[in-house]
């Protein structure tokens, strides 16, 4: 090792005025403050700054914690300058030239507990709180964010820690109050493309008249989330208070969470455990409870699908799963009922924003075309919600959630949403699809007896989704349907040629789609 | 989340010509480099490029791995400029304007083998050589590197997975063959404050006439290493030529490491492991064989210091990872001794480079004031290795080491290995002490009970050491010693108020020495 480590010995002192100014440096670091200071000034060398010390950015009374880099340009800084990169800059929200002060970031409060919990120790309640609270506040390196999220996965969490976590993930955030005794919200752990369920069981049950604030994500490594194919038809980053008054007037609301700081250590984690590839049970449960209990939730319904290319693939997987999520449910005093559902494949025909909207509102209108597994699957989780009401006896939600449905009570309720959101004039006869296509044939005669989630989900992606609208894959043949030589298995649509390319090189790795006799067609047990 | 996480899709692409030219962006990023691009630079928007992007650059044949971050200003970067941080433009060794290109980096191959062992498998010798060349080559980021240094931690190394990753740290660096049958060194775990026995064990085993290559490291998170010791005497960073020119002529040698690229994989690791404070058994073991083989050992002498405040505070502590070192040792073909050291204390009076120097000094010159402890330790450690020595009997080796020290021989060699290396002229008699002291009392009559060597570490390091040779702690009492209320238990120096300051706020919080009754000194059992 040339040099020490940064941040061996932090002692608190109190910066005397230094006399400098504030510089918006228009370098974009995403999510990561940088903070640039001049090798030359007098502030670098006083506190023995080194790059890539963690430093505090002080600004009209606001705080912010940085990672310093040691700059040689004036251009760049000069030496009375404090320079921080664009977000930032944001984040202190004053002008160029305000007066700034920079200081040795003090070290979280919770390190020793991050330590113990290396260490293999169990944490108590008092510790998730104080490592959550420095998570949320962005207080934690990405080394010790790292740290903290593999030294917690596998069994190194028991289901008490997990409570613990949720409840601190729950309390460093906003807690929506929708000063009612009956709030519903469904989820799903993820994994099946084209599972847009929420889009209908949304209105539906809405419409009913139960309360359904419904806050969703974006993709992360999905073609399309639900805020992403919801967006096709309305504006969905709504401001805070736009969004509680839609759910009082309409019982219901399909935004982005993200405006609304629920359960905001979160986000931090995700940003780690993606690249990790860490979907652990006990950081699942974590993070789905506590945006659901922080949203305001009573009533939750949660679908776990099973399948030989879902995150979940056996039935005894499933019931563990089922056991976590029950113990920490009511451990928050959230009501949950669990269902296990066939994800063997995608579900309805589109992937990609627009093409889900498609199949959405094809459902809404009753389109005989409409793809039936999504009408099926959304009325069943619907009916299950609408039977959370304590005047619907158990199994009388379905036939309600259908006469919704089939009435064009529900279509007219989603047109209610989209029109206090803001519509964006989608109309799905007319999908604005991206121009270029690529169809992809059955090699030869026979059944589909397998589509594979994740690689019809990776050709989608590459295909441009989500980002591009009017990407993805369009199904034209499910399990158990018979095809032909030749006949199109799905056909892909890009915007890009570089896209369609990507997709099409994927595409002939493996096309996704297996072939096989009628009876080779995988049996999934269900409880639903 | 809001925008997707990077590196979901990772496909290998022939990139195009781009037509940017190279530019030297003054910023000091230290280890991680940065490449800046101009947000309306095509090639961020043909490639999907968002900032934190993992990207290839690559000019005159070279290829590094950069963090992108995305420019608004043109005077940082142009629209047609492929901006690099100051080290990442080192690195790439061409001038400002010549032709580059950029591109996605592909993951590195051994991520598969990493979720394994996240996941908690066990992996084999292939899985642990693809990781270990993936780090040493810079290609994980700082994320995937926590994860694996945590995911190793505790007891999830078993004893063979030790083994292969200290082979595979070895293969992946240089490895020195010095083209001798025995080629002797030592190494200390550390943690123990002045203990610079190497400095007195490498001139009496060299003038014996054993081959002593000794490279070590300078301080991470103690007051002063090995090489910031020596570097008082004489150069130490010297070019890999010299160093073995030194070794043939002389025997031995008192270097840095850092020059001759051995186990550069151990350096990675421990950049994420110190902020940790990790420090497992695996890991130490791995970190430390690795360098020791890769140097040329063929016997080595390893210091385990026991005692209350050493890293190894029981005797079963310090046994169990004695036979995790020999196990390992065994597989790599390494001869090794282990002897458990009386670590209840610092060694010797002076902590941080000069004072250590002088005490080191003082040993060869046979000076009466000279402390006894550090002699005695560096004859007993000398000895030991010379009965490496086939024609020593086993007992003989402390006689002949006393012979050389005494004799002056050890003096003539150290002496010449000063001037061999380049001198700096140190007189020990008039060291370069910092100009401010603080002398701290003892608060009552009675014994020294008790030296807590972190505590003491930790005012060494505030005070200015090892940055400021000067700087650091001269010890006036050492445990059993009787002092009277107001005697200086130990002079402080520093060359700026600030670091003085810094040094009396930590005294004064504990000053580190605890007084007490004759019968109260610890005792502690030594396998020596």
């Amino acid at each position: 090792m040339e040099t020490d480590a940064p941040a061996v010995a932090h002692v608190a002192v109190t910066t005397p005025p230094q006399g400098l100014t504030l510089r918006r440096v228009a370098i974009d670091t995403w999510r990561e403050n940088v903070a640039y200071l001049h090798r030359d000034c007098a502030v670098v060398r006083a506190e023995g700054f080194q790059a890539l010390s963690k430093v505090e950015v002080r600004a009209n009374g606001k705080r912010i914690l940085a990672t310093l880099n040691v700059v040689d340009d004036v251009s760049i800084v000069g030496c009375g300058e404090l320079g921080v990169s664009e977000d930032a800059f944001a984040q202190l929200a004053v002008a160029d030239g305000h007066p700034a002060s920079v200081a040795q970031a003090e070290p979280p409060e919770s390190i020793p507990a991050l330590f113990r919990k290396i260490n293999g120790e169990r944490l108590g309640r008092e510790d998730f709180h104080a490592v959550i609270s420095d998570i949320a506040q962005h207080r934690y390196s990405k080394i010790e964010l790292t740290a903290f999220v593999v030294a917690c996965n596998r069994s190194e969490l028991d289901r008490e820690e997990v409570a613990f976590l949720t409840e601190a993930m729950v309390a460093t955030g906003r807690r929506l109050d929708w000063q009612q005794p009956l709030v519903v919200d469904k989820h799903c752990i993820g994994g099946i493309p084209g599972n847009r369920t929420s889009m209908l069981v949304v209105p539906i049950v809405s419409a009913y008249g139960l309360v359904f604030p419904k806050t969703s994500s974006r993709a992360i490594t999905s073609p399309a989330g639900t805020a992403d194919t919801m967006e096709v038809l309305a504006r969905v980053e709504l401001p805070f208070e736009q969004l509680t008054g839609i759910v009082r007037e309409h019982h219901g609301c399909l935004a982005w969470g993200g405006t609304a700081d629920l359960s905001p250590a979160d986000d931090v984690l995700i940003s780690v455990e993606r690249p990790l590839a860490l979907d652990s049970p006990g950081q699942m449960v974590a993070s789905i409870l506590s945006k659901k209990i922080a949203a305001g939730a009573t009533h939750l319904v949660l679908d776990i699908p099973i399948g030989p290319t879902a995150k979940v693939r056996s039935m005894p997987e499933a019931q563990k799963l089922r056991r976590l999520f029950e113990y920490v449910a009511q451990r928050l005093h959230l009501s949950l009922e669990v269902v296990i559902t066939d994800g063997r494949q995608p579900v309805g025909r589109g992937i990609g924003p627009v093409l889900e909207a498609r199949d959405v509102m094809q459902v809404l209108e009753c389109d005989p075309d409409a793809p039936n597994d999504l009408r099926q699957k959304s009325l069943r989780l619907a009916g299950r919600l609408i039977e959370c009401s304590p005047d619907v006896r158990g199994g009388d939600g379905f036939a309600i959630a259908r006469d919704i449905l089939d009435s064009g009570r529900a279509l007219a309720q989603m047109r209610a949403l989209i029109a206090a959101q803001g519509s964006h004039g989608f109309d799905h006869h007319h999908p604005a699809l991206g121009a270029l296509t690529l169809d992809v044939p059955a090699p030869c005669d026979g059944v589909v007896v397998g589509i594979d989630n994740l690689q019809i989900a990776q050709i989608a992606r590459l295909a441009g989704a989500p980002k591009v609208q009017g990407a993805g894959v369009d199904l034209c043949a499910k399990l158990g349907d018979p095809v032909r030589a030749g006949q199109t298995l799905y056909r892909v649509y890009a915007a890009y040629p570089a896209d369609l390319e990507f997709a099409r090189q994927a595409c002939a790795r493996s096309n996704g789609v297996s072939l096989g006799e009628a009876g080779q067609v995988p049996q999934v047990f269900v409880e639903f």
